[in-house]
């Protein structure tokens, strides 16, 4: 960890900058893979899914004995975990329901929004080291609440050719029967085109490593919508002398853990509490099957000692970070002043880690600084909201001579006729 | 306008189809003037200024005697008629207010959304042959609605170097006091990349030309968010014998002067209809100024003729407009079947242009199909969405061994260890 004293402003900038994600040597990969997949369809997805995940599938769709045999394989302990925290998402998830409300802005005219679900979602979880079906219960479990019609899945095989059961259980808690055994671009290409398996979508959702993102932003814009751009993820934490040592670098080392690219930072009053929570990582790091990972990234880490509570809170609304933990007195006070933050953990008690599985927020959140402008996932990323408006005869003769001027100005003589016709009848 | 009798849903893709919008070839000349702006700031917009809008702008910023001269010299009728939809729009804005709820997921487990302002906007507002001051109203009004501490906007000057009195009155009913006229894509460079004169934003709003969409596809995912992809608008009528054709013509033409690529579709169940909406479309074009461009994006329009209302709401949510007109019988059961739209004016009364200005709807939409996924701009727009959490210590007894059992089962064992130590203590 990189220790910094009473940094001045015009610092921050360089000590809270992140790992640079340049894409533009991938785009040339990215655009043969995708124009292969748009012209080829299955038959491209089969070859790149030998190339890169190095297993022969000759079909990409997830059978149901397949989906009953995973169930079998858990043990009920895991099973009652998944369940359990995908209660927790759903009451959370459920309670973002949107209730249209009918304004009448002037006598006559009735305006009003109404949430509508994306009919065509495609989620993609990331295989790699370990199964992440806690992503499958982040993106299941808001889209089977929004009502969207076709829900497709998206993950890449083992070299074995299988998925691992845990995906596929909290897939089928999510009833989401159309899952793919399909990994990395290839997967972005399938869902964003179409092919003879796969169904083409409206949006795309989920994290990946860095070929998924660039295939994600190359196909956002033109294909489909993508949920967000994505990150490393990343971790602050705001402290006092109130926190917990332990607790503070449990926390900074289970962002570490995720990756080498993964950034952690500790922002706080007190010099001693710097120390003490680097003596007890060092301690906790020794344990961990991951060390190796979390020791990479925790050299690219920071801890920034400031001033006073302001100085801590305005560096931490200038970093933006996917995750805050605020372990100080007064934490939920603070937290009423963050303003550019993914997901906030108010006190002692309140891990990351419970955000991450089991407490019923979401887990897939902006990185990279842009909490500043976007919001995590939740039940809204499923959904679109349209406008409705209706005029009685009486409202266009209110609103019409308005529309009449304003239209006029704007030079535009067709839209003035469409009021003045309203009017005159 | 071209006229389809009867077609079969394997022909619909073709006659839904959106004129192709690629930006691949002006991709070269966009990146050399982002990079000339991000190194060299104003000295860059300046010299663009120049080259494009053919106007040598010493001081982009407009100043405070500039904007109070514009309230002058504007008549009472314009100035009385935007204050009556600036006051609509604040309605159906204000309404959008997200009022937080605290779910307790489990007892001692309590999560919550909070919708925070996005810090630094900027509103971008074209130039060209009219003012579009309603397009101020409709970014500049939810803006500060949100409460954005930085609101920037950008447009065009003429070759005067002046910004037309009617953007600015809009600008100050805003409140928006940085404008600068600055307009294409480098407008969209100073917002994203901040120059001397012009602060960097968060996220960039708003219409313009292919080269400004070219300019912002660039600059989203790297350097800040922009509100939506962008197209040609767009209006899709749905009528039957109960529609009014004059009003019908007059709602098409009046999104046909938009420009040549504007896309205009008729659906109807009535043969009828379509030969008389034809008949007086063609008298009422006559009397209009922008004939020509009228007449030019009605060649790339399409009647359709369907058998039944079922087909014709089918078609509808194919095609996702941006703006539907339904002229029918039960016109309110039907916007009742819409799931792909930007915005739904229900029945004979309630034409386009009244969202186009004043009943208070947004009129920044999704265009191209993009309706599918997005939403049209409102107060969600200039916020995002944090979530919040805080588990008191018998709540993490609680959750804590689910937490430890799926972070193990995802070979996350510092994840597991964060739950572990609060559990412990």
């Amino acid at each position: 960890m990189q220790i910094y004293r009473y940094p001045l402003f015009n610092s921050w900038p360089d000590i809270t900058k992140r790992p640079s994600a340049d894409f533009s040597d991938k785009l040339e990969t990215v655009r043969n893979v995708m124009s292969k997949i748009r012209a080829e369809g299955d038959a491209a997805i089969r070859k790149f899914t030998l190339q890169f995940d190095h297993a022969t599938i000759t079909d990409f769709k997830v059978s149901a004995a397949e989906i009953e045999e995973a169930e079998l394989s858990l043990c009920l302990e895991l099973k009652n975990a998944i369940q359990t925290a995908a209660q927790n998402i759903d009451i959370f998830h459920v309670a973002q329901k949107f209730s249209p409300k009918v304004i009448e802005t002037m006598p006559g005219v009735k305006c009003w929004q109404k949430a509508v679900p994306i009919e065509r979602v495609g989620l993609y979880i990331p295989g790699g080291s370990a199964p992440l079906f806690s992503t499958v219960l982040m993106l299941g479990i808001p889209a089977m609440i929004a009502g969207c019609r076709n829900v497709v899945l998206c993950t890449p095989p083992g070299r074995d050719g299988k998925v691992h059961p845990a995906i596929l259980f909290a897939a089928s808690l999510c009833k989401i029967s159309e899952i793919y055994k399909i990994g990395g671009m290839q997967a972005i290409g399938a869902m964003a085109y179409g092919s003879e398996s796969v169904p083409k979508v409206d949006k795309i959702f989920g994290p990946g490593n860095s070929w998924v993102t660039a295939a994600k932003q190359f196909i956002a814009n033109t294909e489909c919508a993508i949920d967000m751009p994505a990150g490393p993820s990343e971790v602050a934490v705001m402290a006092d002398s109130t926190a917990n040592p332990a607790f503070v670098a449990a926390d900074l080392l289970s962002q570490a853990e995720h990756g080498p690219d993964s950034q952690v930072i500790l922002v706080t009053t007190e010099e001693q509490l710097i120390k003490d929570v680097v003596k007890v990582m060092g301690k906790q790091l020794k344990a961990l099957p991951r060390a190796e990972i979390a020791a990479k990234a925790l050299e690219n880490s920071r801890a920034i000692l400031v001033r006073d509570v302001e100085e801590m809170v305005a560096l931490i609304n200038f970093y933006a970070p996917e995750h805050l933990i605020i372990a100080t007195k007064d934490a939920g006070e603070l937290a009423e002043q963050i303003t550019n933050a993914g997901s906030v953990f108010i006190g002692n008690y309140t891990p990351e880690c419970a955000g991450d599985y089991a407490s019923g927020t979401n887990h897939t959140l902006p990185t990279n600084g842009w909490a500043k402008s976007f919001s995590g996932i939740g039940l809204d990323s499923f959904c679109k909201k349209i406008t409705f408006q209706e005029i009685t005869k009486d409202g266009m003769a209110l609103l019409g001579p308005v529309i009449e001027v304003m239209a006029e100005a704007e030079q535009l003589f067709a839209h003035k006729n469409a009021a003045t016709l309203r009017m005159k009848n």
